[in-house]
């Protein structure tokens, strides 16, 4: 039996979020964007009161399903395909919140291994169905719905049962895992043999390995192990022409990299079964220091400092005074971040270290491995700290953020069960371009919150430094009743803050996808021309457009790929279109 | 003016190998392959003697190719046509020995920047000729030929005016370099300013940065500076559909990377302009150990372990015993090498550490750093040699690799002056297979020695560690003229080996590129679905295939894509290739 997320929001039904434990949230929150959230709140709708259209499956295509999984894996019970319709974004909790289902799948199909999936999309391309791959159903781009004007039969393939580690090669440091493992329960499997994958994204709890690939997802250690572009050696995908099988070799080639086409593929050249991923023997050391910088601007000077170093960190995040002040607000009772901010090293912070509390950053950085080189990292990283004015606060403020990493998506339904509004949207940009990027960002944003005449709050964290740059990770939130009609301002906000990194030198997203969110800039981050690479190879395999589509280009049905197709013939050589002509090279 | 390598052979005019310096080389080779190197060798064909067939350039194309680049950057002379005929692989020097030509390029063109190749590529799109880009001509895959019967106008794109350093941002560590730029050129104008790309192939004095990531290239220092892959951020090309440009970003989640498809295109996709790419301070201190292990064997556990350890060496390097005994026997007189197995060492270790002799393999370890990190380093990497029976030898044997290290390839061109045959093979894969893989290799090697009737030689190293597996580089040699007869004789080693990679668990090429060489092998390597790939993507890019067709995947021309479009076929999900036919979704 495949678990699933609550239909209607983030994460288990047994577990929410809530302020009574946090003396300081509800005053913070009044403060900041005039909201009570006190008050009781808002219930999401009752299942029963939801109106779901039955669903239309022909007879040869449930037939060939069953086939395909049995027909106990496939599913066409109203809960399923509620909890089939959506990822979890902003824009699908208003949704759901408001019973607009949108195109819900007609049935959710669970094969068992790769044949029953090629048996499964055998099936689909023969009757011309839709078919849209689902791991842990976390995404937040929007990648797992159908159009709403979708007429063929959508098929949501739950890869839930293919949930096993196949195999850990010890001297290869390689483990082939099936790609609908949940992060938990992949790494219980690779615990108890000693090893880990080191990949632990927010939402780790409900997302999957194939889930990763398909995003090109990140994690809070990828400092030390890698993105998943990294991490991921090999892929078995079914695809409209075969399986398609890559090696575990190290490094090779081979021409472009058909590996990194399925990462970030999102379903669009088929489904990923299983991969082949590094695998690191589980550290003998483990520490996650917290640290206070004076300012955002010392703190990215020292955290580009420490990338240039010969210091190799596990985990390098800092916060923006913002989300530092976030973060106090959070503070259980009596918990271990109460010395966080003691009467006493506030005094100290202010009176010997001369610093403004308003402006303070708290930083997260961890190290890993044997003692000797967890104390050798920690000194290299403690002396470029120290020349920044910042201090090291000990183990306690690490110890509880890595405890509670995981329950941050939490907060959007309790946020909105109060009345307001609250997302992320997150990017990467070289060192050189993050301070700019920040302020402009947040400016924009601001200017947004005044154009739909509310008091927004704009938080931001560097969650992942690389060799030439880091990721730049905001969080945004304004009072809203989660009405649909909420989503147009919703809307406002969060393309203020896309169009601020597209035009400051950032990508439009460094781990959360492109789906339908993202969608209308890629051309403005890849360039036309890249969109067309990617265009006429998703037409390409998929000429029919029987495969996720719409995500990533939007398609305007089989063999269209409009907007790319127009911007190839745009930004062609000859000009008149001549050699790149829209529809020349994709067929219908 | 472009310099260009001899039209013959490979590197400078002026520079050759010999053997006369190494006392030792002369008789290693009679013992081994029983060919007499002290002969007088045999020289290669006078220019002047050569059959050059008139270039076909009709005056229509030739026009816009002068009003794209000038009139004296449209070269149709001899020399320029014959120098870009082909790269430099075995079969090339043994072809351009017997005159034998090829499809020469009919002009041959160099472009002065974006806009030059932008109107070259288009002059030619508009022309239907065939594009084929030139970096420094090193390549030894068959990537640079036109096909032999090629009818339409054939025009060789020398990058080699697009030769600077546009821009380092210190803060991004991030430098903008022209694609044309030769590996030389490029790290004076780096060095200048303190820093390195740290890049350095064999191949390294002759070949530019668009032809590293053309073709996937990896260097000596790729164990911490990365495979080009890595270093490679962002990407500026020239394609039919406009200039694809990409964003210099850590990391993103923008779809299947087209930064990745670009590298390893070899010219089917469009001409590099333009990357930019990762660059370091030049290191405080860098030193190469030599080290000597008992066995291969020993060896390959100790690389492994180096590379599971929190050592970050910038080279590891392992020669077999075969490849060991060749280093020893091209040592010079009176050279540093020299006391790397004096008289005493080897008694040493004989009698000391019951080595054998015969058996022991020399191997380079680099270390760059501060003073305490590569102190740090060295005793990481140490401790892990001697747990396995091997010693260090000092600085000096590493030194001399240093310096020595871009003349292998002058080898090839005096081997074949003498009547042999010598090239090289290279793979990767994952660490458990490296053992089996090496002798299942050097087994087939000496079956088709055998097999061709000559006393034959391999050797081989390990080149480049990963967190998973390492790159293993075969070398082989054997008597036999240089005629083109001689081809039919190296095919078959050269073939026994590449099939040897594909069935033991490697890749077929680690960093040398796919072109016509390796493409028989791509849908074993990648499968038959992954060919699929790369054939609907070019011929989506490229319908009228003008972009240095055939390489990669061999095409039947326009709208083709034969072999894997058969592949796809046979291998589709429904049998009846109903989903994903042959010619479905490529235009003619």
């Amino acid at each position: 039996m495949v678990e699933h997320m609550k239909w209607w929001g983030w994460g288990r039904e047994s577990v929410s979020f809530s302020h009574g434990d946090k003396p300081d949230l509800a005053p913070f929150v009044r403060t900041h964007i005039g909201l009570d959230i006190t008050r009781p709140p808002a219930q999401p709708p009752a299942f029963a009161d939801l109106a779901i259209p039955a669903p239309t499956l022909p007879e040869p295509l449930r037939a060939a399903l069953v086939a395909a999984v049995g027909a106990e894996h496939v599913h066409t019970d109203a809960h399923d395909r509620v909890v089939h319709a959506y990822g979890k974004s902003l824009r699908d909790l208003v949704r759901i919140r408001n019973a607009d289902l949108g195109r819900l799948p007609d049935a959710v199909v669970y094969p068992d291994g790769e044949q029953a999936v090629r048996a499964v999309l055998a099936a689909a391309l023969d009757a011309d169905a839709v078919v849209i791959p689902f791991g842990g159903g976390t995404n937040i781009s929007g990648s797992l719905e159908a159009p709403r004007d979708e007429t063929r039969p959508v098929l949501s393939v739950d890869l839930g049962r293919l949930d096993r580690v196949l195999e850990i090669d010890a001297d290869a440091r390689l483990a082939r895992i099936q790609a609908g493992a949940l992060g938990p329960h992949l790494e219980e499997q690779l615990n108890a043999q000693g090893w880990t994958l080191g990949h632990f994204p927010d939402s780790f709890s409900h997302s999957t390995l194939g889930g990763w690939i398909a995003t090109r997802s990140s994690g809070m250690q990828s400092d030390k192990y890698g993105d998943i572009a990294e991490i991921t050696r090999a892929v078995r995908v079914v695809t409209p022409a075969g399986i398609l099988a890559t090696r575990p070799v190290p490094s090779q080639s081979t021409g472009p990299s058909v590996r990194e086409m399925i990462l970030g593929s999102e379903g669009r050249l088929g489904i990923i079964t299983e991969a082949t991923v590094q695998v690191h023997r589980v550290a003998e050391e483990r520490v996650i220091l917290g640290y206070f910088f004076p300012t955002w601007d010392d703190a990215l000077v020292a955290l580009r400092q420490i990338a240039e170093s010969e210091a190799s960190p596990t985990v390098t995040r800092v916060s923006d005074a913002n989300e530092t002040r976030f973060s106090f607000a959070t503070r259980k009772k009596g918990s271990l971040a109460t010395g966080l901010v003691s009467a006493g090293l506030k005094q100290y912070l202010r009176r010997v270290r001369n610093y403004d509390l308003d402006q303070m950053c708290l930083s997260f950085i961890g190290f890993e491995g044997t003692p000797a080189h967890v104390k050798a990292q920690r000194k290299i990283v403690g002396e470029i700290v120290g020349r920044h004015g910042g201090i090291c606060v000990g183990t306690g403020p690490g110890q509880l953020y890595d405890q509670k990493k995981f329950d941050t998506p939490y907060i959007r339904d309790f946020l909105l069960g109060q009345g307001a509004v609250a997302d992320v949207s997150e990017t990467s940009a070289s060192w050189s371009q993050l301070a700019p990027l920040y302020r402009g960002v947040v400016a924009r944003a601001n200017k947004a919150f005044a154009e739909i005449g509310v008091d927004g709050w704009i938080m931001c964290h560097l969650s992942h430094s690389y060799h030439s740059g880091a990721c730049l990770y905001f969080t945004f939130a304004y009072e809203s009743p989660a009405t649909l009609a909420a989503i147009e301002g919703y809307d406002t906000v969060k393309s203020a803050i896309q169009q601020g990194f597209l035009d400051l030198a950032g990508t439009l997203s460094h781990h959360h996808a492109v789906g339908l969110e993202h969608a209308s800039w890629l051309g403005d981050d890849i360039s036309p021309a890249g969109v067309h690479l990617l265009s006429v190879l998703f037409d390409g395999i998929d000429p029919g457009h029987n495969l996720n589509p719409g995500k990533i280009i939007p398609g305007a049905g089989a063999g269209a790929g409009a907007g790319a197709g127009g911007s190839a013939k745009d930004g062609g050589l000859t000009g008149d279109g001549g050699s790149a002509a829209d529809g020349e090279y994709t067929a219908g």
